[in-house]
């Protein structure tokens, strides 16, 4: 049988069972401050406007007020996390572009000529880009030996800072068509350093967007979508980056493939085996760049770092995250409606009501990024506003 | 018969004939320039993502290239002006709030503690507050004794910088339940504070927020709606600073009266009388603050600056302007899908597609502020963006 043939029954044996490998043990993760929204929900009322007349925003501070602890969050210094990665899966061309793009890309968030860089600096974020495991060797930077841009290394970085980081787990994964993405303690390693890395170099951020970049990662997303929530692969694949229908259907019976290959196709992933364990569903058809970013929510939350969900690559990593530790939801936020059909389903399956729909399908962080200016402007207004009497107004 | 029932005949007499008095000559509107939208779109097509993945942010910077007639849009130093003024219906009982909270919150917008303040400063926008006419003597505002605020006043001000200016049209006006709000010379006066607004000191904006503040405008909105575009008053009057639905039920009927009062009972204002003159709709039932925004957008468009439109009050202004010379359509952008009812009448006359709802009834530019910061992304990555060839990236 060919690999032209992804419909056909997988060639491939049944997974390994898991070797007692190292297992991932998440950090504690506060409950809601249900005091801190209180006293923002009262602070809402005394603020001058009519009661309710911000709508949404209202809600929003009073949330993050919660999630925050803090009845008047500021959501400082705000950042934007771009982990890239590759999967090996790219050979059953499922993608509209090769491979060696994720590399170059990671080069371009490096130097600033991306969407996410230029939506990000709008918004007044910091950009920090982590190679979770691009193809080939580290990629080296300008200027920057040590994988860091100059921009973030004195200190001093002002908003807008690059800074360009290695917590490389692999050198792409392998092809989930045919068996697992990656090994255990890779699985276990990724989520570690998405969770190191937000308890350190994002650990000053007042909110985080979760964005990524990596040739054939739709797959990927659809693939841990349809494990993680049971819906149908035709349901979660779609265009991706942009392939025609005929590739699209391709693409879905890639990913049924790849379930199969991976004793993932009994629908729902929480049937009991060992399918329900959330870091071996990481391990057998996800990504370096989707465990690290769900390791970055469940470090931020451990933090009381709201995170704000991307589209549907960034949506899958939020499923992840939730599988291991349920206690992560409150602190996962929503952006954006993307294009990709999968993103309906992960909104859905995480109870998240987006802010906007512009028909974004690129991925990056570009509509979580966009979406930090909604959040700081519900918390800024919180926050700065005078209050009935400060204004010497009466009611 | 009482003024508190206002369903009866209205014991009035008919508007006086407009005497030959100035007329509003609004200055000469350029076309779009589909040279440089052209352009816009064919950058769009060499930048760093797939093609169409920035989904409507890329209409919109291609949009922009057209209204501003540059291929790059920067929209540097975007603007927020906030019009206040005062309204004699108020007087009807149409709202929970005295009239002079208009005033009170005009000095709050002048020091920064309104939301629209906190929201223009999180998006890097400057914030002109204009008194267009509100009850009483002209606000004497603190520490600006011409009433503009330090900030302002050395020509190096920064991003978030506040002035205060007087184009003060009257001192509130007159009951439109018994006639005219003003008279033609001041409506005409009005909309050229507006366009000489906009063409001084807005000359430097990139792009013009539109906001308002004024007791009872929502009332003016309302009848100015029904008016321009024949919607029924009942279907156009919402709670405004959230009354109840039987004050909802009695702006009802002093909308109804304030039409019938002024000759504007008969549906559609396209009806070949006066009433379909757009400066004597003004003059009959608008507002200062209206007449002025109205001015603000036909100056603005006027210089090739787009203007953003907010909620219901903002969203008249826009019809006014539009009736005024239809040319300035294409430079009228959407905001937010309002919680007035009648914005959505609005925006579907003016064929506006909102950015996002977040159930917002405040007014002040708020959510016309924050949408800068999506035309400001839109336009950023079209510009910053690297390109294929400039990345060295293969399509």
């Amino acid at each position: 049988m060919s690999d032209d043939d992804p419909v056909a029954s997988p060639d491939v044996s049944p997974p390994p069972d898991p070797s007692p490998a190292p297992d991932v043990s998440p950090p504690p993760i506060p409950d809601f401050d249900a005091d801190a929204a209180d006293a923002a929900r009262d602070r809402q009322a005394e603020l001058t406007k009519p009661p309710g007349s911000l709508g949404r925003l209202e809600d929003l501070a009073v949330a993050l007020a919660g999630l925050t602890g803090d009845p008047r969050p500021t959501l400082a210094d705000p950042a934007v996390v771009v982990a890239a990665a590759d999967h090996g899966v790219v050979d059953r061309g499922v993608s509209a572009y090769p491979q060696r793009v994720t590399r170059a890309m990671l080069r371009n968030f490096a130097t600033g000529g991306a969407a996410v860089s230029a939506i990000a600096e709008v918004v007044g974020a910091d950009t920090l880009v982590v190679d979770a495991g691009v193809a080939g060797p580290p990629v080296e930077i300008d200027g920057a030996g040590d994988g860091t841009a100059d921009e973030a290394t004195d200190g001093t970085a002002g908003v807008g800072a690059i800074e360009v980081v290695d917590e490389r787990i692999g050198s792409g994964t392998d092809d989930i068509a045919t068996g697992p993405a990656m090994s255990r303690s890779e699985a276990v390693a990724a989520l570690s350093a998405g969770v190191r890395t937000a308890r350190t170099r994002l650990a000053d951020a007042g909110i985080v967007a979760l964005g990524e970049m990596g040739i054939g990662n739709t797959t990927i997303a659809a693939a841990l979508t349809a494990a993680l929530t049971g819906a149908d692969p035709d349901r979660v694949t779609g265009p991706g980056t942009g392939v025609d229908e005929e590739t699209r259907a391709h693409k879905v019976a890639v990913v049924e493939r790849a379930l199969a290959a991976n004793g993932l196709d009994g629908g729902s992933g929480s049937d009991g085996d060992e399918a329900a364990d959330a870091v071996e569903v990481l391990r057998r058809v996800g990504g370096y760049e989707v465990g690290l970013l769900a390791g970055v929510a469940l470090g931020c939350a451990a933090d009381r770092t709201p995170v704000v969900v991307d589209g549907a690559v960034s949506g899958a990593a939020a499923l992840v995250a939730d599988a291991v530790a349920g206690d992560v939801r409150p602190y996962l936020l929503p952006s954006h409606s993307g294009a990709e059909p999968g993103h309906a389903v992960q909104l859905d399956a995480l109870d998240l009501e987006p802010l906007f729909d512009h028909d974004l399908r690129l991925g990056e962080g570009s509509g979580a990024a966009l979406a930090l200016s909604t959040y700081r402007a519900a918390c800024r207004s919180h926050d700065r506003m005078a209050t009935f009497a400060e204004a010497g107004i009466e009611r």
